[in-house]
């Protein structure tokens, strides 16, 4: 399959900054979908991939699953797409398309395996990994190119294609609504979004965090109480009483004080990934047969789903633009987690 | 309120001995029936209290919910039983009647709490916790009371009371049924009955156990296949298959290994109560949307569910006979797993 090279900018060791390569794009086949990218929103996943803290790294990698551009090309038998429309590209860039999980829509589960955007065996292009979106462009099947509602800033909602689908996935899947009692754990690139989509659902959200200086911020971004998680007295007003809990915190912290909050039947989905395994007391679970689980992105219908929701709420998230050569700092302040609440990167920045 | 005193067997400590005592039972109260008890059996809870191993053992205990007994008076207001009926007992003698959850029919998360057959406060007599099953009679609110098919055989059909709810009500929770592969973990009182009672269901049973010499066993009580747990090649052909596990396991083990037996939206349900918290790895929960979750015992009207599947099913628990004065043995033996599959105590043996 013929390629192109066009400019990214990623590494080539867990150990070496990121900075500007040169990588295959293939041409664009019947069924492709050519984007220019506009922004990209910067995950931690980006920085654990390219890092290699979860030991599956292949390099060169370039990073970047939150993907807005412009539609450049189309292949002869694209349908869903045309030249100037305004798409976006998440984790998943293609996967078997057969297996059962496929066919329900949960193509993120896919059983021999997604094809994530980067850092996953490319099907066109052999011995090559899948490089992101951190590149003047990238070439998806038309089925996993999502279209962006017109309404919304566009850096902005580069964010919801990781960060929007990794919370509103869980929320809907647990069934987040009118009368129920949400509870968001951790206020960051992750919680922010829950917090807003939550709200948005109609639930009656209460954001938990370490740290009183952020209860401002999350009433600001739409929750209707907040709850320092370290002080006994206001966890223990809330025991009993949450039909979710919605989990973002990616560091160590106690599982079992959150399902206590629980009501009978209720589930708390955790969604960011401490490196550590989380004690769980059988108590916690047994009384009031509670569910502690996990969530992982969203399939492509359902990421639709979450940007046209996303639209009509006119939700976004809240990002600070950042030029393609920043992003090493970047990585370096999301470690102190120095950002309210997701770096975008102008991708125009990486033209010069 | 009147009482009557009547023989019983408990403790007066946790490290003493059980041995014969007296304790007072109410008299009939226009909504009550009296049951003179014909066997009892014998739960891991039962020893548990008496030795106060979970810390809130009021003495003296007499432990026992796994009760079987025949009608012997009613009050003037009772209208589901009358003398001679052949009843049961399980776990919960009485609940608020009144919250969200007693509505739901889920009693055993009623929000004041629920009244434990044993060692809780005593509704109707002050400064007394609640005596169970070791004694010649009980005294509990017909809408308390279960009635037993008159097909089983009534010793074998004590544990039902315990054992069989607390397995029914997961599997019938998590929709267990024709289609589905269901995990049994371990095999002793509680998981040869989820074995018995997930294969009526019409699932496809696969049993997991730590030792060769139960495969026989397991697959006389109705399992599918067997599954040497130890064995990393034979747990790894299940891996991503199984719709739903009930996991009857108290020791310490690996959830994580189990967890990977799911499939995508498969639970894991906990009612063993190993003492140590559990380590769940976050991918085990995010990979697949996986749940982590646990049940305890069942509603009332949902042990009356179970107690006629049974009937319908010709299903009852494995059991080995004892005499009263056995018990403090019949514990030793607990302990070491030296029982196929529950102790039924012939409460006969309490009158000599």
């Amino acid at each position: 399959m013929n390629t192109i090279n066009v400019k990214a900018y990623g590494t080539e060791a867990a150990d070496a900054p990121l900075q500007g390569l040169s990588i295959p794009r293939r041409e664009v086949a019947a069924h492709d979908v050519k984007i220019e990218i506009l922004y990209c929103g910067v995950c931690h996943s980006d920085l654990h991939t390219a890092r290699n803290e979860w030991h599956n790294t292949i390099y060169p990698n370039v990073p970047g699953h939150e993907v807005v551009g412009k539609v450049v090309s189309v292949g002869n038998h694209v349908k869903k797409f045309k030249v100037g429309d305004t798409v976006g590209i998440g984790c998943i860039v293609d996967s078997c398309r057969e297996c059962q999980y496929c066919n329900e829509g949960l193509e993120q589960f896919c059983e021999p395996g997604m094809t994530g955007t980067y850092n996953s065996p490319d099907k066109y292009l052999p011995n090559v990994q899948t490089y992101g979106g951190y590149s003047e462009s990238i070439v998806v099947d038309e089925n996993y190119v999502l279209s962006i509602p017109e309404n919304l800033d566009l850096a902005a909602t580069a964010p919801l294609l990781c960060a929007g689908i990794t919370t509103y996935s869980p929320l809907k899947h647990w069934n987040v609504g009118p009368g129920k009692n949400v509870g968001i754990v951790g206020i960051g690139g992750l919680g922010h979004m829950g917090i807003k989509i939550a709200k948005a659902m109609g639930a009656h959200v209460v954001a938990f965090t370490t740290s009183e200086s952020k209860f401002k911020e999350a009433q600001r971004l739409g929750a209707d109480e907040v709850v320092l998680s370290t002080d006994a007295a206001q966890m223990n007003k809330f025991r009993g009483k949450l039909h979710f809990i919605l989990d973002a915190v990616s560091a160590e912290h106690d599982i079992n004080a959150y399902l206590g909050l629980l009501r009978v039947d209720g589930s708390l989905a955790l969604v960011g990934a401490p490196e550590q395994p989380l004690p769980v007391a059988a108590f916690s679970v047994i009384l009031g047969r509670k569910s502690f689980a996990g969530s992982m992105i969203g399939g492509i219908a359902e990421t639709q789903e979450m940007l046209d929701f996303c639209g009509k709420h006119n939700i976004t998230a809240d990002i600070e633009m950042i030029d393609m050569n920043q992003i090493n700092e970047a990585y370096d302040r999301l470690l102190k987690g120095d950002i309210k609440y997701r770096f975008v990167i102008d991708m125009a920045s990486l033209k010069n």
